[in-house]
C-alpha cells in the first residue's frame, strides 16, 4: 500500500509554495550542469563548495524525514513534486510535463543536457527507459486508476543525441487488471527507441 | 561513430582532477536531497538560492562548450565522469561503483535516497531500467569491444524500496555481434526487478 497524504493546503497555498520552490529547484538544476561541465581551477571549485555547503545546511535546518512522495491539496491539487521525471522540486528531473496527445495518449517535448549523458553526446540507454516507462505508465493510468509497470521491453533503433527530444505514449488495449501501452522516443530526425509494456492495476487499487 | 579522446593526463594528474572535482559532486549530491526534502521558509529558500547561483556562475566561468563524454589519461586511465550512472563528475549518478562478480559478470552495492522516487517511498521503475540498462551492458561490454543496447526487458517483481540496494549482471552467451546478458535488482529481502536484453557490438567497434 502506498501513502498519498492530503496535506490541508488550498489551490493557492500550492502556488505559492510553487512560487517558492521551483525557482531553488531550477537553480540546482543548472549547478548541476555547471558541477559536470565545469573547467574552473581548484580554488574557484573549493569556493563554489563552500558555497553550496552553505546552502544545503541552510535548507536541511528543517526538512521532511524522508522522500518528498506524493501529496494533494485539499482542492485535490496533486503534488507528484518528489517524482524523478515529473517533479518540480526534484533537480534531477528535467522535468517532463505530459500534456494528453490527439490520439487519446500522452506526449512531451522536453531538453536533455549533460546531466543524462551514456555514450559521448547521446542520452543514456536506461535515462530514455526511464521516460519510455513513466510515459507508458501515465498513459496507462488515471487518477483514480494508478498502474504499476509489470513488464516492459525498449527496442533501441539508433542513439539519441542529447538534445531537444519527444516522447509519445498511448494504451493499446486493457483486458482486467492488465493494460497494454506503446510509446517512443524521437529527436528531430524520427523515432530513436521503441517501448511496448503490460501496467497492473495494483491490488490496493482495485476497490 | 563516438568520440573517445585521450587527453595529455598522467594517472597522477586524473588522480589531481579527481581531489578538486569529487568533493564538489558530493556536495551538490547532497543539495539536490535537502533541495527536495526541505521545508525551510521562504526567506531561507531565497538565500540559499543566491548562494546557489553565485556558486553556479563561478563554476561557469570557464566551462566545456557540450557535455563531459568519456575522456582517456595518456597511461589508459579512463574517465566516464559524466556518465548517468557511474560518472564521478555527474551529481545525478548516485554513483554506482561496479565491481567484477564471482560469475563473471559484474555487481553494485549503492543507495538511492529521496532523488530517485516514482511511487512513494519507492524508486522509480524507470530508475531501476536505467540501473539495469548500465549493469547488463558493462556485463556484456569490455574496454575494448563496447557494446550498446539493442534490447531489453524489465520484469517488475514488487515495487522496490528507496534505501540500499544491489544489482547483479552477467552474460549467458554471445553470439556474432549479439550478446545476450540478464541480471536483477534486489533489496535486502530478495529480487525486485529482473532484466534480460541483448547488447549489440556497433559497427564502428567491429574491427
Amino acid at each position: 500500500m502506498l501513502d498519498f497524504p492530503v496535506e490541508n493546503l488550498s489551490a493557492e497555498d500550492v502556488e505559492r509554495l510553487r512560487g517558492i520552490f521551483e525557482p531553488l529547484t531550477r537553480s540546482v538544476r543548472e549547478l548541476i550542469d555547471a558541477t559536470i561541465r565545469t573547467e574552473a581551477d581548484a580554488d574557484a571549485v573549493a569556493q563554489a563548495k563552500a558555497e553550496i555547503d552553505a546552502a544545503t545546511a541552510r535548507l536541511r535546518e528543517r526538512q521532511l524525514e524522508g522522500s518528498f512522495g506524493v501529496r494533494f491539496g485539499s482542492d485535490g491539487d496533486q503534488m507528484p513534486w518528489g517524482n524523478v521525471v515529473i517533479g518540480m522540486r526534484n533537480p534531477v528531473a528535467p522535468p517532463l510535463v505530459f500534456v494528453p496527445s490527439e490520439i487519446g495518449g500522452v506526449r512531451a517535448d522536453f531538453h536533455l543536457g549533460a546531466a543524462y549523458e551514456g555514450p559521448p553526446g547521446h542520452v543514456h540507454g536506461g535515462v530514455a527507459a526511464l521516460i519510455l516507462d513513466h510515459a507508458l505508465g501515465g498513459a496507462a493510468s488515471s487518477m483514480d486508476q494508478p498502474r504499476l509497470t509489470g513488464t516492459i521491453t525498449m527496442r533501441y533503433r539508433r542513439m539519441t543525441p542529447l538534445g531537444d527530444l519527444h516522447v509519445d505514449a498511448a494504451v493499446v488495449r486493457t483486458e482486467g487488471v492488465k493494460t497494454f501501452a506503446v510509446g517512443h522516443l524521437s529527436d528531430s530526425e524520427g523515432v530513436t527507441v521503441e517501448a511496448e509494456g503490460v501496467f497492473i492495476r495494483p491490488r490496493w487499487a482495485r476497490e
